[in-house]
């Protein structure tokens, strides 16, 4: 199993059985969820904070492996918890962004 | 097209095309990309700031999806500049969680 | 010694000297700094994550005071490595806000 | 008036009297305060998310500084609403970390 023959549900499943075998739901307002989201990716960023942006050989690729898994988690269970369908909503965002920043204009440039 | 007609690849492959396209692997360190996730998901967050947990008819969906996409769309890119298969870190950590969890003592609680 | 009988300068000074005396200030680019303070900041959020806002018995004050002192060194760190009057900075800011926010039109609302 | 004539109370009081003309202190809860000093910390960081750690050049100072004075903005007011008093906390706090990490064995590394 990978990330070839997984799809977006399936994860979304296997997150939310994890919260209502617990009965978490009842903790996991939408409002709850965003912050949790905003705290699991501070812990990402935590690993990153010291080691300089070109160093590849500092980062502890375990520990990014994991608290990106956590951050991702618990985007799934916002989108779980309102409905969303995540894969339209990046099919869409992404072409919102291709028209923000057209190709030309911003090849190797961001601003 | 939807969650579960979509893996997990195809997902990683949009966006990274679209960062490929622009020439913005030169600016996508994975320290820049975990300041991103984190960036997105308080703009995500702030969507929430100011309405109670409890009202729902509050929450601006159509923004909360926009946001939600972002910060997924750079945890993809994450993902995608560091090598990680997101499907099987998603399995692993949960599988972790179960542990540190049990259903037992953590049903209808936290602590 | 209180808030009444501290300056700012003061509480800079305090932490400035600990820095040097570890010889941080290689470490404190602004752009780390930044992200000292928004780490710290999750850290601080953390604590509330799981009680209800209206829940004032739950609060862990010890912890609360030394998760916002944390944020707060950091923002003075910022601060002398970017030499920001803070005083200044803030009482500037604070009169930016009350103009985008008439008293008339905001009391008892944010919108 | 500057850092070094401007004690803390005075910078509290200006915050308080701020939210107090608008009654906005029904929506600050420490819960919602500590939201919005994370979401002010995140536009902070924002400002370097895509410079150099050693391009100082690059800085925007000015929205530095009003991004820096928002985050401290919201500190006061989480200090006002929990009746921290924050030098006694920040001493506290730096005396603590001096013990954590002693100078002869810290100075010039972090770990």
């Amino acid at each position: 199993m990978s990330d070839v023959t997984t799809n977006i549900q399936q994860l979304k499943d296997l997150v939310d059985n994890f919260v209502e075998e617990r009965r978490w739901k009842q903790f996991h307002s939408p409002k709850n969820l965003s912050m949790s989201i905003a705290i699991e990716a501070a812990e990402l960023m935590e690993l990153f904070q010291w080691i300089d942006g070109t160093d590849t050989a500092g980062i502890p690729h375990e520990r990014v492996r994991e608290e990106l898994a956590d951050v991702v988690i618990y985007c799934l269970s916002l989108a779980n918890a309102t409905g969303i369908d995540l894969s339209t909503a990046i099919r869409e965002k992404v072409m919102v962004n291709a028209k923000k920043y057209p190709i030309n204009r911003y090849r190797g440039r961001y601003k």
